[in-house]
């Protein structure tokens, strides 16, 4: 008869509160350095990693911003309806074609919008404000001086600084780059995040199970969580209960910059993965007065940062929407996440531990919310909630019709 | 000399307002019927299209929540601190195993969290709550019936509406389907959109420009808009203005979903565009009162929905947000889009034409909104914007210090 749970037994050393925590996970988090360049089209929502001055004009020449005719502005001066100009066209310049002529007095050019202005032209005039008589084309009102003409640089000026470092490349901004004709932009990298959960009653999602396995979960929320907030999952597979099992993994994944598993964690198991990691760097907190998620152990391993969630899925996956994604955006340059919130009443009355901050996922329908908590191994917790509300230590019980906000886990429909 | 660009000229036939277009759209939208298998590393986001209902119960078995002794509830009944039950430890069971034996009166077995609870045991007792004494265990509290026992299909019931077709895959309902034991699951596919820009000036980054060549823009901002609204983009090199190189590109992707081209529906362009249309369709709409945006084209042809937008890279994206996404998403099943917004006031007065509805790029700083717009053809309208605000149609001009709602591109830092 073994004697291995009991032994490994003891309670937690020290809980700490979520602020205390959240301060510590800040801390711990350092910004990637790393760079690799991308195309265009891998770059949006990337985090630019060097400034981009313009090397070019853009547009690289006077540009026609209408269809109408190039002119010199004096040769349109006091043109009316009545006392038009008489202008002889001399060519036709369609985008992309560069001009052959200067345009001399009294001449002027057909232009289509987005060719180049020809040299000696000063204004375009639309097509609406002239008539056209075989070679000659009568101009109906006075030309401005430079009107319908974008002129070089007007974009972009050569030298102009395009983006700074550390910008999110949005769509427009990845324009900006197209339009400089850079074909690819040096970005930082995105921090590699080894996800794997362990236990011996852990299998894979298609695999055929036992009488006394779980299916894994935590690895695919996870790796939803750290795609969705610009991280590079490598989900892994289960890893066994065991030190040298464990071990293993954790030496497999010293090149990650963050390494999540869950399950281990518990008052049985936990000392099993707190010996690996005190073996390897240091704990930097175990345990957080929160519910649910209290089991959760936060180390540093050489270089790699790492997260011991619990196992049960809806404790592992509010901890990673409260834990890990802040985590994860700090390093990646990411903005804070600003999840959408409703307001919403409480549809059935919560009671909550005076000791944790708890987190309670809700449906909202309409203006109520209604709690789905079933249990911290419950992904049906999760899965069934369209966000949750937050109730603090020393809150004690929310009646019915409680004004709640809610944090929306997707954006939802209107 | 050519006269090709006069011959071409001709005015808008019939301008339509915003809400007319968007109503045309919206009623073009025909939400994607093909259904393909992915991976449940790949589903996040995308959008299920069976009903799941449970094959197996979720815990499988009856599972023990906590760590300590697994026990009959009878044994202990009456006991205390004073007087503990005093029962017999014969075995020990780590989650991952299936027990050997059933538990007799009097008996007790050690029990780690995730394990299954053997035959014969009612409750489990917390370590908390005993005493060991070499293979004597003595519990001090009387155990309630089923007390941390998590049932078998209490989180999922065999045969349970899991999840309902058309459900977005968040990270915690991937994860319900993982507990499931599921690899796979059916999605709608995304709508297919093929991307290309016309015009004999537009030249693809990386190449070497001319001195009446502009870089592709279009291509890269309507690619990062469709990835992240849903859709597949197949984005393509830039096609020259002509009937047969834009027919030839019209045909090869009559197999998308969507084809969005850019440029050529100008005044002078357009009708080339409009004749290559109607030999294969119908025109639904030419010409929104917009700004920037006007000259945009709506079609359908054959079972492609063909969206004709501006070359001018800030009126093409702005129509890719205003138009295109509630498409897309339409399509691909998604919840229409909702944008952060911010209130801010203007920092510099704005004016807007009287006859169109305009949207206009802001940078916000705090609470103030400053105008960013140039130009309809200038990149950087958008791509130093954090967001746009609206002046419908009649609005006239804006004094500084008006508070505008702004729409936000992404989310911003807090």
């Amino acid at each position: 008869m073994s004697n291995a749970i009991y032994g490994r037994m003891r309670p937690f050393a020290h809980v700490i509160t979520l602020d205390e925590a959240r301060a510590i996970v800040a801390n711990a988090a350092r910004p990637i350095t790393r760079v690799e360049p991308v195309t265009l089209l891998d770059a949006p929502g990337r985090v630019l990693a060097e400034e981009v001055h313009a090397a070019i004009n853009v547009p690289a020449f006077d540009r026609a911003m209408m269809d109408g005719y190039a002119v010199r502005m004096a040769d349109t001066k006091g043109a009316s309806a009545a006392a038009p100009a008489r202008l002889q066209l001399v060519d036709a310049l369609f985008a992309g074609a560069a001009p052959e002529r200067a345009l001399a007095p009294g001449e002027c050019v057909e232009i289509a919008t987005g060719a180049p202005i020809p040299s000696g032209a000063d204004a375009v005039v639309m097509v609406e404000e002239t008539e056209r008589h075989d070679q000659a084309v009568h101009i109906r009102t006075a030309a401005r001086e430079r009107q319908h003409i974008a002129p070089q640089g007007s974009d972009i000026h050569i030298g102009d600084l395009v983006l700074r470092a550390g910008e999110v490349l949005s769509a427009a901004k990845v324009g900006a780059l197209a339009a400089l004709g850079l074909a690819r932009v040096p970005v930082y990298a995105r921090p590699r995040v080894v996800i794997f959960s362990t236990g011996n009653e852990v299998v894979e999602p298609g695999q055929a199970s036992t009488a006394a396995s779980v299916y894994d979960v935590n690895r695919f929320t996870l790796t939803a969580l750290v795609s969705a907030h610009g991280g590079h999952p490598q989900p892994r597979p289960p890893v066994s209960d065991d030190l040298d099992a464990l071990g293993r993994a954790f030496d497999e994944a010293c090149d990650a910059d963050v390494l999540v598993c869950s399950g281990g964690s518990s008052v049985g198991e936990r000392d099993l993965l707190l010996d690996v990691i005190r073996a390897r760097g240091d704990v930097l907190f175990h345990g957080i007065a929160v519910k649910p998620g209290k089991p959760t152990a936060f180390a540093r391993v050489g270089s790699t940062i790492l997260f011991g969630m619990p196992g049960n899925p809806t404790s592992c996956l509010t901890n990673g929407y409260v834990l890990l994604v802040p985590l994860l955006r700090a390093m990646a340059r990411l903005p804070p996440w600003m999840p959408a919130t409703v307001r919403a009443r409480l549809g059935t009355r919560v009671s909550s531990p005076p000791d944790r901050h708890q987190f309670y996922p809700v449906r909202v329908d309409g203006d109520v919310a209604t709690p789905v908590f079933k249990g911290s191994g419950d992904i049906t917790s999760l899965s069934q909630a369209d966000g949750y509300f937050e109730i603090p230590a020393g809150s004690g019980s929310m009646e019915v019709g409680t004004e709640v906000v809610v944090r929306l886990f997707e954006v939802r429909g209107a």
